[in-house]
This record gives C-alpha cells, sequence and structure tokens, in this order.
C-alpha cells in the first residue's frame, strides 16, 4: 500500500477531462506522473461505469508503472475492480464504515470534511486520510460547499494527528500559503490538468510549496 | 434466493420518486407490496449514494417481510451494503462478468438489452435475466434509448432461453398485448407509482395481464 502522505511535501493530481483542454486522459495522466506527481485522483462525473472502469485500468497501469499512488473518487466498484489503492469519498456518499465493509481493511479511505466535526467523525469511522477544504473559492467541483477558508485548515493543522489533504482553488500564486498552514499535501486540480503545459505547472506549484516552508 | 420469474405471470415494479406525486417512498413501496407485487426495483437518479443506502435498507426489510424480490439498479455496492437479491444494470454500466466479480454467484444480475446480439452476449456473460425494450416509448427514463417496439420482444420470446423482463412504456392499457406476444414478466415504473390509487392500478393492469393469456 503506498503512503497517502510521504514525509516530503507533495501535490495531489486530480483529473477532470472537461478542464483538460480536450487532451485525452492518457496523455495527462502520463504527463502529470513524467513530472513527479505522486498520488493521482480520478475524479470524472457523468460518465457511464463501464466507460470509468476502462479509464481507471489505464490509470492504474500508469500509476503502477511509476510507482504512484491511485485514488478512484466517488465509485467503490470501480476502485475494487481497477485495483486502486483507494478511494475518495464524500460526506453524502456511503458512510465510511460501510465502504470499508466492501473495500476491506487494505484500501485507502478518503474523506472530504468541511469542519472539525466532519473531521473527527472521519478519524473515528477509520478514514486514512481526510480532504480539507474547500480552502478557497473553486469552479470545479458543481456541488462544491461554500470556502471553509485557512481556518479550518488551521484547525485540522493543530489538532488532527491524522494525514489530510488541503484542496479547493489552490494554485501555484496560492499554495505557498496553505503549505506554510500546514497543509503537507495539497489536491489541484484545474491548476494542473488544466495548464497548457502540464509539465511545467507541475515543477512551478512544487517549487512554490517548498519553498513555502 | 427469490425467483425472479415465478412461472405465473407477474409485474415488475421500479420506483421512481418524481413520479410518486410526492408519497414517501416507504408508502410508495407499502402499498406495491401490499397489492401482491412480488418483484420490486429501486431506481432512483440524482440521490447521494449516503441516501440510495438507507431507502435500500428501508426497502429491503419491506421486501423481506413480504417475501418479495429486491433489485437495485445499477449500484452494485449499494446492492451488496442493502443486501439486495440482484442488480440490474444497463449496456453501458460495468459489464456482466466484472459486475459478477464483486457480487459472487448467488446474487441475480439483470441486464437491460435492446437487440438479438445484446440478449445473446448478456446470457454468454451469466445474466440472470435481461430486461428487453423499450417496448413502447417512454418519458421516465431520461436516457431511454428508442423504442425497439414488439418485435425484439417476438424475437426474444421464441429465440431465448432464459428469464427475460419487458419494459418501456407498458401500461394497463397495452400490458394485454406484452403479455400476449410471450412477456410472463412486465416492468412497470410510472403507470404504478404514479398512479392516484397505487393498489387499484396493480390490481388491473395484473388483470389485463391475466386476461390475455
Amino acid at each position: 500500500m503506498p503512503a497517502i502522505l510521504p514525509g516530503e511535501t507533495d501535490i495531489y493530481a486530480v483529473t477532470d477531462a472537461r478542464l483538460s483542454l480536450g487532451r485525452p486522459l492518457a496523455f495527462v495522466a502520463e504527463t502529470l506522473l513524467n513530472a513527479g506527481v505522486r498520488i493521482l485522483q480520478y475524479r470524472e462525473k457523468n460518465l457511464k461505469a463501464g466507460k470509468m472502469l476502462e479509464e481507471c485500468r489505464l490509470l492504474r497501469g500508469l500509476t503502477r508503472e511509476s510507482g504512484a499512488c491511485f485514488i478512484v473518487n466517488d465509485h467503490i466498484d470501480i476502485a475494487l475492480l481497477a485495483e486502486a489503492d483507494g478511494v475518495h469519498i464524500g460526506q453524502e456518499d456511503l458512510p465510511v464504515a460501510e465502504a470499508r465493509r466492501l473495500v476491506g481493511p487494505k484500501m485507502l479511505i478518503g474523506l472530504s470534511t468541511h469542519d472539525p466535526g466532519q473531521a473527527r467523525a472521519a478519524k473515528a469511522a477509520g478514514a486514512d486520510y481526510i480532504g480539507v477544504g474547500p480552502i478557497f473559492a473553486t469552479q470545479t467541483k458543481e456541488d462544491a460547499v461554500a470556502p471553509v477558508g485557512c481556518g479550518y485548515l488551521d484547525w485540522v493543522a493543530r489538532n488532527m494527528d491524522m494525514p489530510f489533504v488541503a484542496i479547493g482553488g489552490i494554485k501555484e500564486h496560492n499554495i505557498a500559503e496553505v503549505a506554510r498552514r500546514g497543509a503537507r499535501c495539497c489536491a489541484l486540480v484545474s491548476e494542473l490538468v488544466g495548464a497548457r503545459d502540464i509539465a511545467a505547472k507541475v515543477a512551478a506549484v512544487r517549487a512554490a510549496m517548498r519553498q513555502a516552508l
């Protein structure tokens, strides 16, 4: 099981075909991985399950080759069939304890959280890591909740003894602030898959993050 | 494992909250089951998985009490957690062989089919029954394919040695024709859950179906 959070700082790339400037998923994923991304989440909405499984198997192959961690958003059945390292779910998806019954003890379960109560509940329910956000406003998720700003991130960094991933509107220009507040892992969607030069953007984002520490 | 198709004729009720005239799912399901429905499928779109699991557990309880067969549409993870008798999938969902890996040998797998090639492939892949349709035009499914009319139903009745369920636009006024063409099991959505008097509609539909044979 690859660690979701290596000791060093890292970025967590999330796919979104609608933001990828028409480039094929295989190209986007390979470019991210070749640029050194170690955690890749497949998050696609409005696709049928058959197509999602195909795409996840493609990403599973690529992440396995490069030794990266592969997470599937929402779809536990597809995560299982694609032999993903983890599944990421939201507050209104299946409860963590139910998801655990399906995925067994080894698959990582990540849960999006938006306030301290949800963070504590996630840990108690056995989540392996939590998403913390949205840090900033984002247009990427249609059903995104209002940004919780950096206050919640500060609280998590000080109070939660578990891996967490900051997410929501994180870009090259603001990732330093997020890192300084204690986030060792930052998830980015449009900033990476929507970049004209994905490899250059990965390098710039990582540099900005590391410089902040 | 309840038989999906008892020897006698039967109707297969499918839920749809949007068509249920604002009545709660528990009321609709109990009324259907008390009226003698022996096969109930949960099919709700646009709900989050957590809510779906709750509703499926409710229906699992009710169907177990009444000895009815309970099928979940699309969501294999929820079908597993709710201990449904079966899962019903479409051509663009996970392939039957992949679904079987998740649900094991006992859970029924139903597959929607629209032409002879799909019917033969469903049987070869190990589907337990096939949906045959849409027989007539229907507004119930947003992504419904064009009606295949009674021609495909005739072909299935003559050529396929496996359980099948006719579906798509079947109403009290046309179910006799479907039954005469060889359908022993007919699925109805809006005609049942959208009826002002659900119990009376179930009785009328069954009478029309039986009279045709």
